[in-house]
């Protein structure tokens, strides 16, 4: 198998970037994701992203999980498609729409090389999250008790399901011991990711996370968003902050059309041609 | 920083290869070691290889290890190494000899791709691996308690200390709990690697590693030579046997000359420009 990609990072998510616009046959790749992603035995990478034409938008993005499975949008995943398609010239636009499993989403190139990205209308309904118990009413500082502890939780859909927990001190947080007794806690019907958050200020919060499926990772797009949409529920911060992550740091906007706008880097590390 | 570099993997032991042949400055890159083999934000690598110029022989090899650290010798790199140089035309030779840190190794590319090399002589004696206990005796099947269990113990050094330690299921190990107790026992005045081996058959064994300093890796070269030599010392197997790994298999021989002859596959994954 022969083929060129970049490998982009951001907040260290990274991906195998493919460019299939004119429409190159790249089933063999997509087959060969998990080979592609393995640390080891390939190049290494979370996800292989490919970029494909598209009849309702100007691009469309997929992504396929280095399990070999299809996510539907990924909030790192896509300030890195919104850099590579522009920086290989497939526009010149620095706002585009991209077609992605979750719909059509905006990302703008700023002019210091960030991404900002409209990331949608937060879900604040308990049945939609899903969290069992509080039927359409929303899910704001409510308590759980989780391996015989109790937690006070604010809960939120970014189109996946998240569980923030404000905490004074989140370097007392076990997260690799908790995070997956909340991931299968019986409150979450379809399981949960779950934010731990410390508030420094009114403007800047710190967040670790236990993401579903995956485990600790160093940075969440959409959990960083529902990190925003739960402080600003809560009073505890102004509309727009920045999250920071163990991988980089997010500014996380709630604005006045109800919509989450999320912005931060994408770095491009190295291209390459796979020989193996 | 900008260069050009080729990732190889050896039984899922990977290193980025860096051309400095024709003595080009690779300071810079040497320097930032850590950064291009991080797994997230760089290229993801267990090391950084350098091919350089010789004084002594047809090439120099010097590994950076992922924390910046230099290695002296890798039987998985050597292999990647002397398949780069092949193929990348700096030698029309298939044996040639390589200056490493722990003198000079004469790998030999086969016809079949795979790679050849010899390992030096195993040392036996108990204060020359070390082993504390055993003066210059060897040290062949001999008890050693670890967390209150007795274990048998037989040890061999290839230039660096193993524990090599026969067990009837190797899938009853934890190695995660007792790999890290091995490690730091009193009876390894430098600490150890420690192998636990299953005898297949006479020309057969499986093999997991806890490598010092490293934890449990897909692959250990010099741990692969230390079991065949166990195995041989033992006589549980032939002179010459096949060692089964988490990421690949090894043969291993022990000649009439006293040497170690390790051969085993080396797999160019991508060629790649960092641009980062």
């Amino acid at each position: 198998m022969k083929f060129d990609f970049v490998k982009w990072q951001a907040c260290g998510n990274d991906f195998v970037l493919v460019n299939a616009f004119n429409g190159e046959d790249v089933s063999e790749i997509r087959n060969n994701a998990e080979k592609i992603c393995d640390r080891h035995f390939g190049a290494g990478a979370d996800g292989v992203i490919f970029i494909l034409p598209s009849k309702v938008a100007d691009f469309r993005m997929q992504i396929i999980n280095s399990d070999g499975s299809e996510a539907e949008m990924c909030g790192n995943g896509i300030r890195c498609f919104a850099k590579a398609v522009y920086g290989a010239g497939l526009t010149t636009k620095r706002k585009f729409a991209v077609e992605t499993g979750a719909g059509i989403i905006i990302p703008e190139i700023q002019e210091d090389g960030t991404v900002h990205v409209d990331m949608g209308e937060p879900i604040l309904e308990g049945d939609k999250i899903p969290v069992a118990g509080f039927g359409n009413g929303k899910v704001i500082n409510e308590d759980i008790i989780v391996d015989g502890k109790n937690y006070k939780m604010t809960c939120v859909s970014m189109g996946n399901p998240h569980c923030v927990v404000f905490v004074d001190d989140i370097n007392e947080i076990k997260l690799d011991e908790i995070g997956p007794k909340f991931e299968t806690h019986s409150a979450f019907p379809r399981k949960t990711n779950t934010e731990f958050v410390e508030i420094k200020n009114d403007g800047y919060v710190r967040m670790r996370v236990w993401e579903r499926g995956a485990g600790i990772t160093l940075a969440c797009g959409t959990g960083s968003c529902a990190t925003g949409v739960a402080c600003m529920l809560n009073n505890l911060t102004k509309r727009q902050i920045q999250v920071e992550l163990d991988g980089g740091i997010l500014k996380i906007e709630w604005a006045d059309n109800n919509h989450i706008y999320m912005t931060g880097p994408a770095t491009k590390v190295y291209e390459a041609r796979w020989v193996d």
